[in-house]
């Protein structure tokens, strides 16, 4: 089964977050009030082939752990669902 | 009103993603098979303060086209939701 996946990786609370930080602090000069809490992560989509759901998690799971994100500093949210299969 | 607010800004299709293609070329490498078409994007996440939901979403959407993402070559995703107010 094919799995359509998308990792958001976040940093963690109290993580220093410089871009954030610069958009929030932007956009009041350009007319756009009352934004709060600025904070900038990345998304990841793939697609995976795995068994099963539970398989596509773990196998996602340890991507994540591994190579995709750092730990220390950063939260990952993994949203998984089966792909259409086309025909 | 406070608003929840997730921006999803994903490169357009056919638009040269090289840190999505590193990290599929690197998988394979460290034992990772079957994942296919990475594309790595950005997640911005705020509050805003507005007087209803359409007035945040198209805040929002203003936001997006005059500043968070270049039209030209990202497409923005939208989510939005009511903050729970503490207390």
């Amino acid at each position: 089964m094919t799995f359509d996946v998308v990792v958001d990786v976040q940093l963690r609370p109290g993580i220093a977050d410089p871009q954030g930080a610069t958009i929030e602090r932007a956009l009041p000069a350009l007319g756009f009030e009352g934004v709060r809490g600025v904070g900038v992560g990345k998304s990841i989509r793939f697609t995976v082939e795995a068994d099963d759901e539970a398989g596509a998690r773990a196998l996602v799971q340890d991507m994540c752990d591994r190579f995709l994100t750092n730990p220390v500093i950063e939260d990952a949210t993994v949203s998984l669902r089966a792909a259409q299969t086309a025909g």
